[in-house]
């Protein structure tokens, strides 16, 4: 299908279903993302609320305009970004911020998608509830964007990936018409999951606008803990071991490297570091215990038992808030520490979890059978999912090694394929990965979802080139 | 599309890809469902592996012939029966029972569809965990019906239905192609979401035939209590008073009306009551907890605070297993005690919880306004899933309201609908509620499924008249 670009005679004839606030100038913003790798196009408009978006959507769909949703411009995949192709309508959702509502007795609050983590957070707690999706972009991601993109984080070893925690949605499909399902039910039987066919689908099958999202009872006590373990085998007995204890009480279980902390002293020193002698590997444990127990007994009643089976050798509880925070920042600030060492490649990947350590040792035998770097692989070992980052050598650059990226990437892509991973766990698929799916992809689901996104937008309206190949 | 009957000759013509074991007697099992409300057709194919279920759909794709997918045929709303049009393949999974791995380090195990769940239930526990989903059909109920229809049962409150529950799926689509995506993933954000699109579609996407399953820690102490509330409301606040203390430990939360026990009373008198004086509205609380949590301790505390606060007047708190099964036998046991009163007309909804209270006072005066009825209203309060029951008065019969049936079902549903429930909370559309689907379903979604149906099975061979109207 030939799309057209939104041309300024098009953008005029919106006018009238839009108040003069929702057009926006296409700031440098809304045509970048983080890691720079795409300049994109486009012309903004951020309307203020579902009637508005349904309008754009609508005269889009009749003109063959496409359309890509923008959210915080956080993504990692490009899926925000229009770098080619007819100039797209940029349809940001930031003036649709709205708490609709919340329900603390049912554990539900319902909020538009242009609504930013934090303070949805804030809402929740405001209420006495927690909602627990969490990632590092928390400050400047939007809820759109996070549920197009099945955003996961830090705690989905107790709570769940963005999908897990939807219950209904308000959302503008390719033809402009808007699907009224923000149901607040915890069971509803009522034909095929279109919710969770737009989460994830990452804009390329209509507009979130609004949804219906879980709220959980705070906790009553949080602890948190670093433990020295010997290698990833042991981290795994280890959270084994802490589940069969706590139960849904285990909040997070982060992995780390020594090639972490090492990046934090060189490039981030005001970090405290927290062990005397860097270890080869330890893990972050987070509890959130129900009343009645106390989680810095807990957690050392864990170490003392972990301990004992010869898991770990070495730890420490925070006795503190600030301790808790300190040990988090540990965790949370390798990635800016990557950052200002500058990967060669990066890869979010996941694993059954049972084949992460036997991963992380083939992994670098085929690193070193490309060349001389350094890995660094951390991440949410109690999903599996690893952020495993190829860097250079001290004194050399990431400019050094451009020959080998594509190399790396791929030895790693697929090694993960063949252990039964994904080459894509939580950040989505964009325009990065577009090649990947396809190599990767499962190729009847992949027919699937192209008949599927043939159904819903015949045209190709949507974040045209994101996920599936134009 | 013209369908085609599976013809003797047509069967025939599937020996070469089944073996002889594969083909069964259409024994009056396959053509009848539980509440006997309609009289199937079909021929009757039980293939040995994917591999024959395959054969089999891709036959019928190119003959055109209808397959309907069936389970344990324990399915209430007639999803699993075709009373006319042309003679559909029954395709049943029940030769495909095996676990094929169990990860007990990953909490993952991989089953496939034919399996039996109180099976799949043993297999877990046998590996140290647990797999949650239960519901009062466990001993015949397979695992291909329950993800088809997204069961729900008891334990939702704690761990979601059965799509929760469900990490990757291999399936057949209607063009008879294998999906192979039995991924053991907590994260995996590589394109749309057909797992959760095929769960819940009732057979009308295409046969899943195995699944990997999520598991979790066995909870260290169990324990349950029956409570007295004054009413609904009373319920909710209990509820949120549990969870506040106890978060995730609260498995299930169940209320019942005093009419439960009279009919048990009346028709199951060896079952015993477990008050002295019948309670109007009482709830049962089952908790599993972590180490170092005592659950009759725990329970104990509740009450007492709940009774501090107003919310219950009376309680028990099970002190051994016995009585904790003594306890849910009541809860087990009405579902048995109104199939032999009798009802006029049953209702599986949702609401949003907080509704929950309202509805139960707007729906007995709705139903007033219709005759003269007893009420037995009882669920799964947790997840604001109501079993809404009206049966006759004593020494009526429902064949005397033949004529009023309707006008009450009407009348429930359209107030549900109203207080923005769900007219199918677990048990799906099937056949027995297309109509309803219709009246009460959004209808850009309505058009957004009919959109996929026609995509993924332009043929409609795949359940036809299930779900969506032929």
């Amino acid at each position: 299908m030939t799309l057209n670009s939104a041309t300024p005679a098009f953008i005029d004839t919106l006018r009238a279903g839009l108040s003069d606030a929702s057009f926006r100038e296409a700031e440098p913003r809304y045509l970048e993302e983080p890691r720079g790798r795409w300049q994109g196009q486009g012309v903004v408009l951020a309307p203020d609320d579902v009637d508005g978006v349904a309008h754009v959507v609508r005269a889009c769909a009749e003109a063959g305009v496409p359309v890509v949703p923008y959210g915080g411009g956080t993504g990692l995949v490009g899926g925000q970004i229009a770098p080619d192709g007819p100039v797209p309508v940029i349809l940001s959702l930031e003036r649709m911020r709205a708490v609709r509502g919340i329900w603390p007795e049912e554990n539900v609050m319902v909020v538009e998608a242009g609504a930013i983590l934090q303070d949805i957070h804030d809402a929740a707690e405001a209420a006495g509830r927690l909602f627990p999706l969490s990632i590092a972009a928390k400050g400047s991601a939007r809820l759109g964007g996070l549920l197009g993109t099945n955003a996961g984080g830090v705690n989905v070893l107790r709570y769940g990936n963005a999908r897990d925690l939807c219950l209904g949605l308000e959302a503008v499909l390719p033809d402009g018409r808007i699907w009224h399902g923000l149901k607040r039910l915890r069971k509803d039987n009522t034909g095929y999951d279109l919710r969770n066919l737009l989460i994830g689908s990452e804009g390329t099958l209509g507009v979130i606008t609004a949804a219906a999202l879980k709220l959980y009872p705070r906790a009553h006590g949080e602890g948190t803990a670093l433990m020295v373990v010997e290698g990833p085998r042991a981290a795994l007995d280890l959270l084994a071991l802490a589940r069969d204890h706590l139960g849904e009480g285990v909040s997070a279980f982060e992995i780390m490297h020594r090639q972490g902390l090492e990046f934090l002293a060189e490039t981030l020193p005001e970090i405290r570091q927290p062990f005397d002698e860097m270890p080869e590997w330890f893990v972050l444990i987070d509890v959130g215990l129900a009343r009645g127990l106390d989680p810095a007994a807990a957690l050392e009643a864990l170490f003392a038992e972990a301990f004992e089976a010869g898991l770990v050798s070495d730890g420490m509880i925070a006795q503190s808030e600030a301790q808790r925070h300190a040990f988090w920042e540990v965790r949370e600030q390798i990635p800016e520490a990557n950052r200002r060492i500058g990967s060669v490649s990066s890869h979010d990947i996941s694993l059954p979890m049972s084949e992460v350590p036997a991963f992380i040792t083939r992994g670098a035998g085929v690193i070193a059978g490309i060349g001389e770097f350094r890995i660094n692989c951390f991440g949410h070992l109690g999903d599996g999912n690893l952020h495993y980052n190829v860097f250079p050598m001290p004194g050399r650059a990431r400019a050094d090694h451009v020959a080998e990226r594509d190399a790396i990437k791929r030895a790693v892509h697929d090694l993960v394929h063949e252990m039964g991973g994904s080459v894509s766990a939580e950040h989505g698929i964009g325009r990065l990965k577009v090649e990947d799916l396809e190599r990767y992809g499962d190729p009847v689901k992949l027919d699937a979802m192209r008949s599927i996104k043939a159904a819903l937008d015949p045209q190709g309206i949507m974040n045209p080139g994101a996920v599936l190949a134009r």
